[in-house]
């Protein structure tokens, strides 16, 4: 798909490095109040007034995080956004900016670079954030894209992921456990692809658990949403590792435990009938499949009300005193200590 | 000197993506007021009050920007961070946090990132940024360096690139080509290394240029100079990738030209001898070498009292305007237009 046979296509020698960033972001505009200088000096000026700022930087490596064979490059920008909004909106705070860096090889065209920047356009528009810096560089091998995110709030809504205490109810945004599972599907049909060339599967049942590996939507949602019904979370964390390792980090952090109720976890049921499929467990799924980019809280007991019914939001459990650990409490009620088994990028597993 | 031969060396795998972030950064104190919330959440809070705040990312890729067969790790580490600082600076800002993400191959041992680590704690500590955030994760093949610095500063003191107005006076901190001249140095002992692991080069005389290159420092006394001597300039640019290059930033962006004298750029005694000795030519060196992050700007002709005979800025030239083009003045009075030599990232040369 990459590789630049097209003979139309253009090489990014012809452009060099100034030229490549200019054409890029040529149609990125400013929309936030507080972005005062964006892309073209040596760095952005941003204004946050009475506001606390909010920073947040991943690294995204081909071959490790993504997969081009079956990433769209467009998709591959959007998604690279908004991983990093995501831990900007776990904050509670809005985002408002972010700079995008990317490393390619030569044998990329400059008209996939396009195709990833449309991406990062399409996210930044949508998203309403600015894109205000970057760099463009070449790698010895493969694509490599760092993005940072950049947020503002007033400080006394940001929360932390220090803040949960024992009896706080613990409340997870949207369902669980999709983005592995498409995953799943993805690989599978690579593997088909190497056999038969000439497949053409068919992959509409799948459509749900797809868009969430390959489109994620970061919850600025329920961002709005919590301000919306009053809540302020007393401590939040965004799920990209699993639930599982997400839980342990509010507890470590806060100094509290955790009861999570495995017949509250949400699951839609194309992730049920997937795991079906595939002979996974959907309960390990959710816990450790990680890539959800999905809101995880705790709340005040007494807020209870303002949520409940609330189809984007499902309490899970709550939190306990931290003597006495963080545990699923499975269907048939046993007591299973909760084990972070989220994505270790340096294991080869 | 990196591979992972020493038995007591600790494989990253041992200690998993949280332990190894929290490890690595265990040492680090917020030293910053503006610096709220550092490494730990899902996201750094800064406060800059009434200040602005200014942002700057840059990403070093291994075989590109950096060759660890001669720089030390540790050494990496602080000129990341340098590279980084240098573009806050020449914003005429105050360097207040950085954030450090790094992807490393499996070939790496634990000590080796302590090693980088130690540099960036070291240039964080003489700097006084707080390094605030960062991401830890495996790459493909080698080592990836993602910083992104962050400054505060007034309003009214921010320098962009877009304020040089003709007749400015064109200066320049610092001497230039030094850096260039240190990798040819360090790049001839590395082919004599090939030939001759034995050998044991004195580079005692080439000092100052191999410092240059392995151990640059952002001129932050530069910018606490400026404050002190009351010069506010019109604009500035560091000057990574050569002098011809930035000037024509300037000038593009100020819409004016430019005269550069060739008898005023200022060079060290070491790197004319090193010019002389690798038979390159010590004018185009400055021009187009590149990584000496010295600050150019430009000031107002009746500022120009308070920076004479100050020995570390020289007036190298003055602006014009905009269709009188740029050029240098040649030590034999003629004409020559300056190009865009600078380094270019996607040239195979």
């Amino acid at each position: 798909m990459l590789e630049n046979k097209n003979t139309e296509n253009t090489s990014l020698e012809s452009l060099g490095e100034f030229g490549l960033i200019e054409h890029l972001t040529k149609n990125f505009t400013l929309k936030n109040e507080s972005s005062i200088k964006g892309i073209g000096d040596d760095a952005a000026v941003l204004d946050f007034k009475e506001n606390k700022a909010v920073i947040s930087t991943d690294l995204l490596i081909e071959g490790v995080h993504f997969d081009l064979s079956y990433m769209p490059l467009k998709h591959l920008g959007y998604k690279s956004v908004m991983v990093n909004l995501s831990d900007i909106y776990a904050m509670n705070a809005k985002a408002t900016q972010v700079t995008v860096s990317i490393a390619v090889s030569n044998r990329f065209p400059l008209e996939a670079l396009e195709e990833f920047y449309s991406g990062v356009e399409l996210a930044a528009e949508i998203y309403n954030v600015d894109v205000v810096g970057g760099d463009t560089t070449s790698s010895t091998k493969g694509m490599l894209i760092s993005i940072t995110a950049i947020g503002e709030s007033k400080e006394e809504d940001i929360t932390y992921r220090n803040g949960a205490r024992p009896n706080d109810l613990l409340v997870v945004s949207g369902d669980l456990g999709a983005a592995y599972c498409g995953l799943q599907v993805l690989e599978r049909e690579k593997e088909v692809f190497k056999v038969n060339p000439n497949s053409n599967p068919d992959l509409s049942m799948y459509t749900y658990i797809v868009e969430r590996q390959l489109k994620p939507e970061a919850r600025r949602d329920i961002v709005e949403l919590l301000k919306t019904l009053d809540v302020k979370p007393t401590s939040m964390i965004d799920i990209s590792d699993g639930l599982s390792s997400e839980i342990l980090h509010l507890c470590k952090q806060s100094g509290v435990g955790c009861n999570l109720f495995e017949d509250k976890i949400p699951l839609d049921p194309t992730v049920i009938a997937a795991c079906e499929e595939f002979n996974i467990d959907s309960t390990l799924v959710a816990l450790s499949g990680g890539e959800d980019y999905e809101l995880l809280f705790t709340i005040d007991q007494k807020e209870f009300l303002k949520i409940k019914g609330n189809p984007n939001l499902t309490v899970v459990g709550h939190m306990t005193d931290q003597n006495e650990g963080a545990h699923l409490i499975s269907r048939n009620n046993s007591k299973i200590p909760l084990t972070a088994q989220g994505w270790n990028s340096f294991s080869n597993d």
